[in-house]
């Protein structure tokens, strides 16, 4: 992020990106029908914490046809907790039920024609591995093997690892989540809602000075090249629409 | 249901009753807190379909809050189809895991201080023991082994066995599923929604004159001494208001 | 099987096939290390009626290191039935969790730098496609979107909708399993132990002249390019050595 | 463990416990039958790490013929980790699944009329416990509940919140697992094979003179009630029988 970039041509290349196909079989969960038409790429979950295989090939049909891109969204085997109760995994653990996740929905991209367009790990384990460099690894070596790129947190063992390892690293901006001081993501089991008004003023900040406020009010220089709305908030597709117009300059 | 017992009579000791607890970590499912105010009956999902632990342990706790009767609702271990895929279980394995799921409720009940009501199973599992008198043998085994009532369908092998058996058996009548001509419920993957009015209409015509349409038209007698309705459809807390003004007589 | 290929000659083209990757976490399952040595393909489990995603890595790369090829063997999603208990299931549902466990499978085989050989379903999920042209269907898609063969039984729907479809087809003999009169497999749900001299026995008659004894003594005409030897018995390897050492030529 | 019991009368009132029906549908695992004769005290798996309902079943069916008391071995969501990957879980949480596992448990005791015996955790959670005095108060109201005994290891959280909470608290030994110089538990995903010498050897060594050696040859003060002996190692009825030789006083 160099000075001259400003706000409106920095605008042009960001993305947003979206959580989809956390659906359970009659489980729905989400807004996806309405955020495919706003979001540039979806993360798809590929059935550990959430999503089934007839989810999985409704929400790669969906974002082909909203000419979507679609990434790989695995989590951790653990549908009651929905991937947000950290368990501890070895890398090779790690790299193996990466695999099994990536391989399931390369199926249903096949079957849609579509290219994987990257890896973005889900709830604990996205924290798991920002965290430790060993786990990072083995995510690194499963985004080197489908030769993706990695969304992870600027300035954390997911970008440190991808560039050690030679792995596109596309870093990402939160709206609907919290900072610490540190610029570590505050994750909780159920996030609060939050108001599209504040998630727009956050990225008309960002555009303009590059800083993001801290729960604490510090202030935070946060890299990043693609901005995450959450699809599950009540108002979810408010906060989207809000992102996207400071995205398009229409705000 | 003799012929002495006329409409009102027979209301006031009619009940209503509602699958409850069928959220899954943080897929809500249902109208349960609504619905609540309304039933006098929960069945409360056991983990196989549906329900987790955390979620039984809320539902036990709100039903006991509301004075509503907690039933046990287990059902066929398939999260994904939700309960509603048959499958080829032997007597024994269905005695089993009828045994595991009412066994996991009862420990919510005692935590809760309240008795266990009933045993009604969950979607294709109903259907099964409806159709297969050595499954419904295994269930009512078990009902006899916590001493109570098994909810289910007049004239179906629910009845029959428990009558061979001596389970109290507690006929349902459903009002927001289809009946066929000879009787049996056409039980759907994802329901229709039912219209209020028509859910309220189909009740005070039974308890008018006995009758139910069936979906060509053709006119059942339905017993009964529960009317069942589905917590999951947008309208759940319209039907069941339709439904309890018939019963108190408000309409 | 036309009647100029003799015993020995059509020996030599015939595979053996085996089951691999059924061990699921530390409950270890079949004899797979040293059945590596014997076969020449192994239908590796998906995690759906077994198998898991670090089993899933170290059986693609044990049967890489033997020279084995490498199909998927996905099954029903029912750990605790092993995946022999029917499920009722649309054609989208079985081509959908086809699609799953052959793409998780890619993954591994990605990574071991293997080719998929083929598919063969698991358990009820196989007989299911053998009796149903709408769920088979729905598995030749999946076929010819990965290209490759499918393994069943010959003159079942397995054969007839691959024909149709133009997905080639890989007739199975087994050895371990009872045929009925009409040449249909008799599954168990915890087959009987094989003794290898039967089996052994099986393969010389079935290569002289092409019969295969059924449970009742009728000669079946069994066409096959395939035998099968369940791994799981405790002298798998013992009835596996035998039919190897039969198509060998050195019994 | 006062001065005046000396190792033969002590040995009278100790127990030899065993986790029991950690098999998974066809996938057996540990060698319950034989162990049944040994062994005083059976730990039920409760089917969160493992076990099943029909496994559930035939176990308590077996420990009731043996004459072996049976309790809750009640552990993590996560079959493929068999319970031995530490999960993040709120107290809540850990009550709730407690919960669950015990009542599944106990509909088998009902049916079996046997009185639930204790509750032993599994695993992870058995560590977690020991370190976590609010994860461990909400066992210990699992326990108060059910009104029976919690075993666990001495001079941990264990004993501590037992005491406080007034569940009565049953110390174990464990002759299959090493003990850290604190006299932690060194619990590994697949625990190397214990020699039964080494085991009887050990325990005759405690009753002596009340000491065990930890990894690095430290001599530890354990207290305890109850040994354990685990069910899986291919000797492990080699061990408990040398277990019960010491006990017995047969060696």
């Amino acid at each position: 992020m160099t000075e001259t970039v400003t706000g409106t041509t920095r605008a042009t290349t960001l993305t947003l990106n979206s959580d989809m196909g956390e659906s359970l079989g009659l489980h729905s969960f989400g807004n996806d029908a309405e955020l495919m038409d706003i979001i540039d790429v979806a993360n798809v979950a590929c059935g550990f914490h959430s999503g089934d295989p007839d989810t999985m090939a409704a929400t790669v049909a969906a974002a082909r046809d909203h000419g979507v891109r679609v990434g790989a969204h695995p989590g951790l085997p653990d549908v009651v907790g929905f991937g947000r109760r950290e368990m501890k995994l070895t890398p090779e653990e790690v790299e193996n039920l990466l695999l099994y996740q990536v391989g399931a929905l390369s199926a249903y991209l096949r079957q849609a024609d579509v290219e994987l367009n990257h890896i973005k790990p889900h709830g604990s384990l996205y924290g798991m591995l920002a965290r430790d460099a060993s786990l990072m690894e083995a995510a690194a070596r499963v985004a080197t093997l489908y030769d993706v790129p990695f969304y992870g947190l600027a300035g954390t063992e997911h970008q440190k690892v991808c560039e050690r390892a030679g792995v596109p690293f596309v870093a990402e901006l939160y709206v609907d989540l919290n900072y610490d001081p540190a610029g570590e993501l505050l994750i909780q089991r159920r996030p609060e809602p939050t108001d599209p008004a504040a998630a727009g003023e956050r990225v008309r900040r960002v555009l303009d000075d590059g800083k993001v406020e801290a729960s604490d009010g510090t202030l935070l220089d946060i890299e990043f090249q693609s901005i995450c709305v959450h699809s599950d908030a009540p108002n979810s597709v408010a906060v989207a629409q809000a992102v996207r117009d400071e995205l398009s300059g229409t705000n």
